[in-house]
């Protein structure tokens, strides 16, 4: 049976992932911190973790993908989830009335213009949208309406102040589902996430992407973390997608001309 | 007279990176949000913004760089800052008798493993490091200790429970100043910080980053960020360093094959 970890709890965005993933019956494990999520999988108890990586507005995640990286764990499949925030409150409540809004730092950061509209209104930060809902309903929070999916508003018996308050509609956030052991290469058109660390000079970027793009490999996203320890150098994180030998020997490519490479994970096209 | 407008207030390790900037004496004009510091600057209250744009040990400030895209503001010099996190508490209050403490969500997330070492102390967000300190002394606050810079512990006369408690020493801020107006190109080594667009196909960042390495351009930092609207696509920023011609002609050859570029700023070494 599927044991799905995820971070916060029941009708948290996650959740959505993972009924995406594995199906609305998946028995889900909720982690207080993405920390906690990874530890679940490695000492096996969850069969999976569902990670967010990135959000169409808000960028990265920050530290996702060097938890993967640390843990030894890998990318087995991915999913995107449409995220509409809506603004709950206790039933008969109205917005005139509303002096504090709760939810996690990367859903107030989508709700800027909310916020910048609703000067009277305060972001509160909560560990989980979800939770917030929970908590709000529980009574004695310190918060009076709570920024979160739809779904979790309909399981604590919240009200929908307003609706779709995020920024921009196009408002998407992609999941990884990892897992201790990798899925096997398998032909067809793969999708791969890595890791790698280049020598600090010029046209080192260059040449590590020069593997790719003579192998037809499409590059669709880069981004650079910093080591820690080590001020000023970073590790690049990659998403590719291409044919799977021209992939493989590409990868093979790319680990001789860097210090370090790990992949990620590899898996097909949903 | 330089007015820098900071996010925060006095004490922020903001004020400290405007201090290394314009001399001890700056005065400092404290805005709440990093939306508001952008208006200040635009709008004539402050001559200069200090804006933190990456950390070595969280990575990017998110949004920062999307600011500046967007504000049509310069960035004309940068400095990084040493951070050093202590716990602030009441005078004669020790770490046992501590429930909670308060920071800016960047510095929470660079004492993870003091949170992990401490699990029965609560992280709770606050807006600004130092704000956090004046909030714990001022009373009624709903936390009993906050995290943030020694000098900020010495104006609000807060006591110093533990010191260092950053997960890594080697943490550091880099900021940039802005302004309205550009510095104009000078000779010698210059940095450039540039955002650029280019065609969703295999090879195009390869092409890009090839007239870099081809004018021995380097490319010290990059970083991709969502377009807000366009799922899945990407504006790339660039830190680049280069002798003054040769940046220069590096930069009409990127122009000629990126979808949009714009020049964030450029400055002399420091």
């Amino acid at each position: 049976m599927i044991r799905a970890a995820i971070q916060g709890e029941a009708g948290a965005f996650s959740h959505a992932a993972a009924r995406q993933l594995f199906g609305p019956d998946v028995h889900i494990v909720p982690c207080v911190s993405f920390d906690d999520l990874f530890a679940a999988v490695a000492e096996g108890k969850a069969t999976h973790g569902v990670v967010p990586v990135e959000n169409t507005l808000a960028g990265s995640v920050p530290g996702n993908l060097d938890r993967l990286m640390e843990s030894g764990l890998h990318a087995v499949s991915e999913t995107a989830v449409r995220v509409e925030l809506c603004l709950m409150v206790h039933p008969g409540r109205s917005i005139p009335e509303i002096t504090s809004a709760a939810s996690h730092p990367v859903a107030l950061q989508q709700c800027r213009r909310f916020f910048r509209r609703h000067p009277s209104i305060v972001p509160v930060t909560v560990y989980d949208t979800a939770g917030g809902v929970r908590e709000l309903m529980d009574g004695g929070a310190t918060f009076d309406a709570a920024i979160a999916s739809r779904l979790a508003g309909e399981l604590h018996g919240a009200e929908v102040a307003m609706e779709g308050i995020e920024d921009n509609h196009e408002n998407y956030t992609r999941f990884f589902s990892v897992a201790v052991e990798p899925v096997p290469l398998v032909a067809g058109t793969l999708h791969a996430c890595i890791g790698f660390v280049i020598e600090h000079e010029p046209g080192s970027l260059h040449g590590v992407l020069g593997h790719l793009a003579g192998a037809d490999v499409n590059l669709t996203r880069l981004e650079s973390r910093p080591i820690p320890g080590r001020p000023w150098e970073y590790r690049f994180y990659a998403d590719l997608s291409g044919e799977h030998d021209r992939l493989s020997g590409a990868l093979e490519d790319v680990r001789r001309s860097t210090l370090e490479l790990r992949v990620l994970g590899t898996y097909s096209s949903s």
